[in-house]
């Protein structure tokens, strides 16, 4: 199978890494994350929002969004629960991620760090980092309220993937980090699981 | 149980509107949509993003984003496929729904006739009105392509709840919805199944 990939996007990460996990062989195409140009011609037809991560599976059935293509390959492994309520509070965390955390601190990261217009966008960033901060304070809170080990329950889930992905490299957007102990703490548990890749694999 | 609740809200909307699909009963506690003041107070360790729609189940435990309760409730049902392709493609929709359809659409539609500050938010209506517009045109466009009446396959999934909940109000943002004809007919269609009950219900 093709995933439509970008080497610096956390979302085409989370699916790498989830896929890492698995074992799954696939193939990959970058597409230029700042050059968006050629988007419309490569996807159409494939993502109706014409972004990466997007999957292209051997029978040619096209599948977007992340965290539809984690629940994908995640359902009946160990990265999704069996339990019905542990499992709607993955997706709990998944759509938090994307709604709130993700547009937060993936859009900073990538205007400070990739976008090369970092000045042209100073309001921007500055709106976002106060939200990217809001994110993290809840991450915080969850984590360090929670006996488990991970953001649901005792094992790595979807979830983890789902929040590690741009939590981690947060800092490229000039986040810091050194407060959050519970966050720092979960990060370095998610890294240091059998099987774990970094972004630059 | 108890679902935190905005009459007004879409998001709320879809879990009401799935719950009556399913006659399951239920508890509403109303919060004020513009006044947020006392979110804090009354959400703090139900949910990390203190928004609603958030539910508390009988035994106490609570689930937020619509899209985890949506799921709770929908896994088992006729609303999520049994097909796991076609599972991960209601959950792209949704995810799609959450990313780039609603913070769009919804925010314009309640800072046009909700929050009372139109004229302060002038650039940010603009600006959201073009994201708005490019969403409702891949979902015309998946719509018109497609031979199923739903968004996924022959019949009324969770993906079609979570795009109907702001799609059908999209007008009080001032979108106009005129030249979306498949669009316009899906929303008939989803307004025209047993069960279903208008957003001021």
């Amino acid at each position: 199978m093709l995933l439509f990939n970008s080497p610096i996007s956390g979302n085409c990460y989370k699916v790498r890494l989830l896929l890492a996990h698995l074992g799954i062989p696939y193939e990959r195409r970058d597409l230029d994350v700042v050059d968006r140009s050629s988007r419309g011609e490569v996807l159409d037809g494939l993502n109706p929002d014409l972004r990466v991560p997007t999957l292209v599976l051997d029978d040619g059935r096209p599948l977007a969004e992340s965290g539809a293509i984690l629940w994908y390959f995640g359902e009946g492994t160990r990265f999704v629960p069996g339990d019905r309520f542990a499992r709607a509070k993955v997706l709990q965390w998944m759509f938090f991620e994307q709604y709130t955390h993700e547009p937060a601190i993936a859009v900073v990261r990538f205007l400070v760090a990739y976008s090369g217009e970092a000045d042209r966008y100073a309001k921007v960033i500055e709106r976002k980092t106060v939200d990217g901060y809001r994110a993290l304070d809840a991450l915080e809170a969850h984590l360090g309220r929670s006996d488990d080990p991970y953001v649901v329950g005792g094992t790595l889930t979807l979830a983890d993937i789902a929040l590690y992905a741009y939590t981690h490299v947060a800092h490229e957007g000039g986040f810091e980090l050194g407060g959050y102990a519970a966050i720092g703490e979960w990060l370095d548990r998610v890294a240091s699981e059998p099987g774990h890749v970094p972004i630059e694999a």
